[in-house]
């Protein structure tokens, strides 16, 4: 097993050359999910993938299409039934690469300078999916897979309404695995190895406040008639509390509470409050007293106004009194909170709180669970030893505050725990102007992928 | 002089067919100020009224251009230094009439239907000004006039901007007068004389609430920068308290308290909470506690939100966290409070309120001084004696809600008071398809009128 490792590893030091070729043909086809007239491009995507697929060993490849973009699937398992079986998760599509003026370099002529290189795709994710190509062909090309293999690779990840969630639950034989390799969230620094265990979930609100059947002469009945703006405010006002918690009732109640341990673990993190600030701009961090910045932002929920809406809003002056007030409201939600209770709890509070002078309409636009995975799971464990193999540190792991649907959709459907990671890094600028990939990162992930699969 | 009185009414029976001619003529321009193509129209409007001055027996008329729609002045002062002078206020632009569609007749073609004449300008104020001319001629074909007489007639008070402040201002002596005859604020209803004896001021505000340098991913950054949109809803929110009273500290220092003998005049008015609440489409009325509806509308001063904007208001939803928040805000002002005072007790407000987490700026947009006449003068005495003899009912006293500028500017450069009339109904549809004035109303405000110039 060593040697096959060693050799596995050699392999794909000796093939870097042939790894990048890999990563440059599929990045220069211009596969943009949202633009029409690309859709030949995406079918050229799919159809290098499953060449790429045939071509490592996969035993079984399919397109399978969608009423948009296909999926695209391959498997190996002549590891047998009693090794694990992966099911590696990948995107073909891409940001479109507007604002094209602002890019150094075509965006899709993949093009080095310096340890980078330079193309839309190269970081989110293509040189991801690519990076798994090369560590199965090394340890293919050097004897037998030691794991069950199957990869799911999709066109719609940068467009909304994916077609995915469907298929995942129309196949579940299909995609039955032992766990969901994710190589999509990134590692926070070139030498930070990330291990990405919880994702927020989402509850998605549009609120609107109705008042007077049309906008009225703010100074015939401006004090007469209730503002649905004022109301309006009066409502968002009050869903947090002076100690920065979110004041819908029972919010809290299935939030899974850091423990002493885990807390320690994220205060290893790089992001301090200074690198949030920094980020952001603002001159000083706000949120929930208790906390740190780290933890607000991924282990605890939270509720934000997207948009808010109402009157007049051009330049100068209109004397109205308004006829309705909209707001976008989300939550992000933690384990095991539930977005359908969240919704209830906003309508409770709206039904307790709105006054009698107006009516008002809560409308659901999304909702997805939180997920979280078992830090000290084998196949974690697999990957800690992994990441200290190639980069000699232990992994920093991380929650994120954003969503990641197809996480949460494979551990409802299929049962099993998701392993985040990739090696994408922050400054890579995923969907702006001048992506980028690093690529002695990128090499050693390859190695980190290898010493995974030997080591599960 | 009762002879002459007498004399005047009968003259101006006689001639009603007369008077509504010439309303429909000036009616048939279409000066609408708003049109850079109708310049032509204003012009000739403005030259209609110059010749009908002459022919009226005014002893000096003169256009005065200004940058934009010129002003219209005539004057006759033969009555001498010892008789009263009424500066009389018109303005012979109106309203587009927008949407064409809506109009049962051409809006620019006077068409009579029943007891109304229908066309754009024929309440607001074509007809009004014509009154006042049929009453003038009226008295000085059967004898001299009793007072002094200036007309003001300006072409821009349907559009933002008028040139008319700095005219007034400029032309103290041109325009000094006993008093101020406006007679566009209609009555209310056509057996309601009315006389409007305070107009509400304004104090008009954006306030800019700024978070982040720019939008950021509210799953990412959500729960750790302080969202200026719900900083915005906080402060807005903290503007009233739950008695409706605003918050703004000093806020009612100066207001004018209402006396019981006011308050009995005011609950004459038929505007009761069921007018305001049908003519809103609103379940139930709001305001200040302790005041009828007619009196938060005219009597107290109110605060409101114009307009409202944050982040992503389109259609479905943006995990946004945005960069910023804005809010149009309004104060509507009664005597004696000072638009300047007000802009000074918000930002008071803001420095003491607004968290240190963001920062804010706060711009005033329009600010004009509230107007009160002293309902016991003189003046005002001859009105009501004017109105009572034309309708036989003691006219109602009324407060708006509404800012009228000229008439502040007026008391503000002259030092006068205001005798806000007119013979416009509530029915008349003005600014919308549809405009009439109701003809047995006109012709009985040309008798009030006559009434009135020899009460004085």
């Amino acid at each position: 097993m060593t040697e096959h490792l060693n050799a596995a590893l050699k392999y794909s030091q000796d093939h870097s050359q042939e790894n990048l070729g890999k990563m440059k043909e599929i990045i220069a086809i211009p596969s943009v999910s949202t633009d029409p007239e690309r859709k030949e491009d995406i079918q050229n995507a799919a159809k290098w993938l499953e060449k790429e697929l045939y071509d490592l060993g996969m035993t079984r490849v399919e397109i399978f299409p969608t009423p948009r973009h296909p999926i695209v699937y391959g498997e190996n398992l002549k590891a047998g039934e009693d090794k694990p079986t992966a099911l590696i998760y990948g995107h073909y599509d891409v940001q479109p690469e507007d604002p094209i003026g602002e890019w150094n370099t075509d965006p899709f002529t993949p093009t080095e300078a310096g340890e980078n290189l330079f193309a839309r795709g190269s970081s989110d994710m293509k040189g991801q999916v690519v990076a798994c190509f090369s560590a199965v062909e090394a340890i293919m090309q050097t004897g037998d897979l030691p794991i069950n293999i199957k990869f799911l690779i999709e066109g719609e990840e940068e467009i909304g309404g994916s077609y995915l969630e469907g298929f995942i639950k129309e196949n579940k034989d299909l995609l039955a695995c032992d766990f969901f390799l994710n190589p999509d969230t990134g590692m926070l620094g070139p030498d930070l190895p990330t291990i990405t265990y919880a994702l927020r979930g989402i509850a998605y609100f549009e609120l609107r406040v109705q008042g007077p059947k049309q906008d009225l002469h703010s100074g015939t009945y401006g004090g007469v008639i209730h503002n649905p703006a004022q109301v309006m405010t009066d409502l968002l006002s009050g869903l947090h509390d002076d100690q920065g918690r979110v004041t819908l009732k029972g919010f809290y109640d299935k939030v899974i509470p850091l423990e002493a341990e885990e807390r320690d673990e994220l205060s290893r993190l790089p992001m301090v409050d200074k690198f949030y600030s920094d980020q952001a701009g603002v001159p000083k961090l706000w949120g929930e007293e208790g906390y740190t910045a780290v933890e607000r932002a991924g282990a605890r929920p939270t509720l934000e106004i997207n948009g808010l809406y109402s009157g007049f809003i051009g330049e100068g002056q209109k004397t109205v009194l308004p006829a309705y007030a909209m707001a976008k409201v989300s939550t992000r939600l933690v384990a095991d909170q539930d977005p359908a209770e969240v919704y209830e709890q906003f309508k409770s509070y709206l039904v307790e709180n709105a006054p009698d002078t107006v009516t008002w309409q809560l409308d659901k636009l999304a909702g997805d669970f939180p997920s979280q995975s078992d830090r000290k799971s084998k196949w974690i464990e697999a990957y800690v030893n992994a990441a200290e193999a190639a980069w000699g540190v232990r992994p920093m792991f991380k929650r994120t505050g954003g969503s990641v649907p197809v996480v949460v959709h494979i551990q409802q459907a299929l049962g099993v725990d998701s392993i985040n990671i990739g090696f994408g890094l922050p400054s890579d600028n995923i969907h702006g102007p001048n992506e980028k990939i690093h690529l002695p990162t990128f090499y050693k992930g390859i190695e980190a992928l290898i010493h995974f699969f030997f080591n599960l």
